[in-house]
């Protein structure tokens, strides 16, 4: 059986796997990227583990997957975030040549799109909408059963849309964009005022219990779970106090899954997708926060009968992205 | 030369137009919808008007816009907002039937969008979006080379995307939509608030300038436009006094930009397009509007050398519909 291999490039690692045509790693391997070197030693480091993992089976494609604005058709990549240094580094040139294999090169989150699309959530699905929740706010497109790359190949930038005009400053610079309300910062920067003043409220009550003792209101699971150092919370923590029953905690998914759901709603409104899937480091929170998502943009789209439109939680996990490089050198179905 | 029956079934009046190879409307005529009458004597009226219209010419095929979510496949009416009574109609068949003729039926937003793709301001663009400004404000897309439609035919309801959370009431109910802040109705109210806080101020000023007599602040164009009815402000004379250079008219136009700039922006992140077609009843306020957007938006948008994207208006004007229409039967270049 032929392999693909993966490449998944981020700032710090570069994830590479030997994906089979079901869309399981065979075998895998990490390198640290090394950012600060350049991308020639990376690549020739990459090419290195290529031959390696090979082996002696039959390789029938390279493709990787890297954060940034990717030229699908040339395979260079521009304005990465994580790596600036490879700004304009022709990718697939250097590493077709390093390799001697056929080499595709896209946008991470047009990767993972792909696979949940063949291999993941999304199987069988001619429209889907795949969003990935982390630091950043990415997505990618199926439409009629293509990717959609748009006339630059910067479509499914879900995290910089406006949602609320004139709010909150985003990384990016400008105001009101998605990922200000629902990227992992943005997320722990609530949680982290709640929690404070959860703290200065129970104070208060500690004071008056002295005088009228009874039944204190507990405080949030997730000060434990941080050890009481509020710069620690991260949605993880959150997501586990959640799942725990936590009020405050499932308040704060409340607010997260409000204001993901205009996300949501807005590209339900201008794409129909019959499948919106989640995934990205903030998405294991799971199902307390898929519940609030897929609640609240029922109650915001228009709901006819027969509507087809579900929201489900990706299921390729942390190897969504070497699942779905393996597959960029055949983005679009038969 | 053989000929297309393009339809554009409104509320109130049915366009019907023979349209040429080339998009051009070579004979049409009008009807009245009288939509309280239902849909079955409407058809029949419409058809018995495209045998008329053909005489002895050759017609390949009948295409149908209507406003509402269409079934572009099986030709049913679901939901027409201007028509009511019309919900569950099966156009096509009914039409096939009354004609002999090949009927395709579609959404009036995407029969526009196909109209400017083909013979207008979107002519030979593989990707563009094409976005019509009225009491309604709708959408329809071209994404690689075919007319994007969603798992549910009703992909492109930019109206109803949000702009901003919990912001304005929109005649949908929800909050926030974009239309709520730049359809006609919206656009008019902004007008008239405007206007009467200037005859207040105006009418202060001129009770100083009675002690002080000086150089007063002229009232806008709009107020002579409407002959002082503030009711009858519509975008068209907000447009006219633009174009004198009015000043509150202006900044009117500069702030609708501004929220549409939002809603387009949004467009431009997710789906790439190199090309935004502005059309609709309020697009003919014309070049002050879309020098606003513009700059708005590329204030908005991330800019990469080399980016393709223009913003322009429709150039089908009133005809897009029919002209449009005649193409449903053809959605997809070849």
């Amino acid at each position: 059986m032929p392999f693909d291999v993966g490449v998944d490039i981020g700032g710090t690692n570069i994830k590479v796997g030997l994906v089979d045509a079901r869309g399981r790693v065979a075998h895998r391997r990490r390198l640290a990227t090394q950012a600060r070197r350049g991308p020639r030693p990376a690549l020739e480091r990459l090419s290195r583990a290529i031959t390696e993992l090979a082996g002696s089976r039959r390789v029938r494609s390279v493709g990787v997957g890297i954060a940034g604005l990717v030229d699908h058709a040339h395979g260079v990549v521009r304005l990465p975030p994580n790596l600036p240094g490879w700004h304009g580094t022709p990718v697939k040139a250097i590493l077709e040549d390093l390799t001697g294999l056929p080499v595709s090169v896209g946008n991470d989150v047009n990767a993972v799109t792909l696979g949940e699309w063949r291999f993941g959530a999304g199987k069988g699905r001619r429209n889907l909408f795949c969003l990935t929740l982390g630091t950043g706010v990415g997505g990618g497109i199926i439409a009629g059963n293509r990717l959609l790359l748009g006339a630059n190949h910067a479509a499914g930038e879900l995290g910089h849309t406006v949602i609320c005009a004139n709010g909150a400053t985003c990384a990016c610079g400008a105001r009101g964009c998605l990922e200000a309300y629902v990227g992992a910062r943005a997320i722990a920067e609530r949680a982290r005022r709640r929690l404070h003043q959860q703290l200065k409220r129970l104070a208060g009550i500690r004071n008056q219990l002295r005088m009228f003792p009874g039944h204190a209101e507990e405080p949030s699971r997730i000060h434990a779970l941080v050890k009481d150092r509020l710069a620690a919370v991260t949605p993880r923590e959150i997501g586990m106090a959640a799942r725990a029953g936590d009020k405050l905690a499932l308040e704060l998914l409340e607010e997260t899954g409000y204001f993901l759901s205009l996300g949501i709603a807005n590209v339900v409104a201008l794409l129909d997708p019959e499948l919106v899937v989640i995934g990205g480091g903030v998405s294991r929170i799971g199902r307390p926060l898929l519940r609030a998502v897929r609640r609240q943009v029922l109650a915001r789209i228009p709901v006819f009968s027969g509507r087809r439109l579900e929201i489900v939680l990706s299921k390729l996990g942390p190897d969504a992205g070497v699942i779905g490089s393996a597959g960029l050198s055949r983005p679009a179905a038969a």
